[in-house]
């Protein structure tokens, strides 16, 4: 007998059929003998309903109490989820964090949670209960509610399956598990069986967000196994490993996207140190975000200096950037925010040579111009002009033959 | 500086709008130098759009779960309400019925509140906050969540004032406080400055329907001084009081009544211990209530028993003392669902003789009969045609001096 950690996010349990359709798969779960604790978020569009009303009383409401107002959104959800599981002839006591105690920091909207009591729900599941917890929410110290922040179901249901030290902990969205590529672009991409840990970072902040980053860093902490499927159709989806590479690992899993980015360049900038921090000092105080960074070493005592800023901050860093500019007698300053970032994601490509090669080549193949490049251990990025995107993604894709993988 | 707990109903914070009106109201207590805790319900159609939701899902959904639910309907409200509080320049913090530990038994969906911890509101307010509680709702011992059942946020509040020993409590209604008579019956009704608790509970039994019944038997248990006012008008609303009656204490404080009654008569019943419960035994199993009951002696070794049952419940009621009337061998049964009954209640009544009389005369002479008669210690009740009503309302309202008396 397996104990399972399931979470539905808001879509799954949007409505009335949809929270009958939730209670049925959990029945079919637990029917066939698993221990079953359960994690959902608040009906869609209820969060959107409380913070409408509280911004037509105040704009500016403190966020202690604007937590004490959402965290009714998940508290409607478990006690209908516990009441069709009833209906259907189970034993269902549904929790709020509190009640669970699942104890947090104080820092209210985007809390941290820092244990659970396991307890109660060991108790109940004893009892053969199905035990219905409120995701998103926890409080702190002096049992003052607080919110972990968008997404934080995810996290509610990983933390639950490391304190229970869950078999597994299985995240049901609206897609059907991790893929080589987006199915969009590339219609022969594979839904990956199993993926690492370190790869579904690299492609959740790339772009293929599936799950909340946190949840995933939460789940590789405490090695809890974490799968990744679909609360619509029937499919195994993909299960989160923390298994070193075998020989047999494809050396790449993925290939991410992401065309949200604008690139800026200072160009004949003096080569001495400090000189990256004077440039993106200015920019980070202006709460923007940098991602890709590179310098080169120039030939005559100065160097360039390019990154990348999400496209909604480009005008706006272009213009601080052409103030510093002017301190630090640049030649000149250039932005494009035509541009589309592709990269490759996979932990095989550690104790592979030539992953680089075979990328540049089949981007040159197809006469696709590589104006930045960036790498990690497990991640290769290159930024293209943005009309290349789709065909970047498909040339990798087969360049790779990800769609002929077979993975154990 | 006097500390004063406040309890909005929820009509009074039934949109923004109204919760912002609240939230002006507080503030005035406030700034005239109150401490204040403030309780509130769940914002009116909150609490049945929940249950409609519920009975979606499960028609027969089980208590704990339904609390669970319910329980969210305050918990907006307490969180918009310290939200426009802080948007005032007050510093408030809202508080479930589990935060401030209002344990009470288990009986879900009508709990008794059992205590209250009274440490964190008292350090509340020694820190200049206003403290903003939900109604109707606390945790048992093991921090379930429970309700009080439909109107428990009265109970609620005056519960809060005990445990703080407040100085005074506020029930905020639709209406601006307690009246010799309907209003809309006697246009010449006045509104009562004082009460006793005593004529409190009779008058709201009888149908002057403003504050729950049993939190007049709890702010009377622990002699909390309860007043009843209109969260819509300014007027300084009607005290509940528990002193003795003093000498000029008037006789009579108001007239009730309640039209929502039937009849019913069984007659030629064997004279024997026993009797009252053979017949009033299976009305009760049929969860009927029953309110008043008159037996009289016949000349004949028989007797004949009249109750009365909510309007409701009439052809019920009929039906199964039809039953019993045949293994009682009664002589016959009766039933009239057009009575209506008209109380007088006050306890100067216990030190005055002839207000009974008063009563009957006043009847008399107008030519309304007597049907039934029942009396308490300061309460007299009569049964007349329901046509007579407002005649016999009005006539008492005369007879007694209502319009001119003088409060101190």
């Amino acid at each position: 007998m397996a104990l399972i950690v399931e979470k539905y996010g808001g879509t799954s349990v949007g409505d009335v059929e949809r929270i009958n359709h939730v209670a049925d798969k959990v029945a079919t779960s637990r029917e066939s003998g698993n221990d079953m604790v359960v994690v959902v978020s608040a009906m869609s569009g209820e969060t959107n309903r409380l913070l409408e009303l509280a911004r037509e009383i105040n704009c500016e409401a403190p966020a202690r109490e604007l937590d004490v107002l959402l965290s009714t959104g998940e508290q409607v959800t478990i006690a209908l989820l516990s009441m069709a599981l009833h209906r259907r002839g189970f034993d269902a006591r549904s929790y709020t964090g509190g009640q669970v105690h699942i104890r947090t920091d104080s820092v209210h909207g985007r809390a941290r949670i820092l244990d659970i009591e396991d307890a109660r729900v060991r108790n109940d599941l004893a009892n053969g209960r199905v035990v219905v917890v409120a995701g998103f929410q926890g409080v702190d110290e002096d049992r003052n509610i607080t919110t972990l922040g968008r997404g934080g179901s995810d996290t509610t249901a990983v933390a639950m399956a490391a304190a229970l030290n869950a078999d597994e902990c299985r995240i049901y969205t609206d897609v059907d598990g991790v893929y080589t590529a987006d199915p969009r672009i590339v219609p022969e991409a594979r839904r990956l069986d199993r993926i690492t840990d370190e790869e579904m970072l690299e492609l959740a902040s790339l772009g293929s967000k599936i799950l909340q980053t946190r949840s995933v860093e939460f789940a590789g902490k405490y090695r809890v196994p974490l799968r990744v499927l679909s609360s619509f159709e029937e499919s195994p989806g993909t299960l989160i490993t923390y298994e070193e590479p075998s020989m047999e690992q494809p050396m790449i899993s993925g290939i991410a996207y992401n065309k949200d980015e604008a690139k800026l360049t200072i160009r004949g900038i003096p080569d001495e140190p400090g000189i990256a921090y004077r440039i993106l000092g200015p920019i980070s105080e202006a709460h923007v975000n940098v991602d890709m960074i590179v310098q080169n070493v120039g030939a005559d005592g100065t160097t360039d200096l390019t990154f990348t800023v999400h496209r909604n901050d480009y005008e706006k860093s272009l213009d601080i950037l052409k103030k510093t500019a002017v301190e630090l007698k640049a030649r000149d300053v250039g932005g494009d925010n035509n541009i589309a970032k592709i990269s490759v994601v996979g932990v095989g490509m550690r104790s592979h040579a030539g992953i680089a090669t075979t990328m540049f080549q089949a981007l040159a193949n197809e006469g696709i111009n590589i104006q930045m490049i960036s790498t990690s251990e497990i991640k290769i990025s290159v930024v293209v002009e943005d009309k290349y995107l789709e065909l970047g993604v498909r040339t990798l894709h087969k360049a790779f033959g990800l769609e002929n993988s077979d993975e154990s």
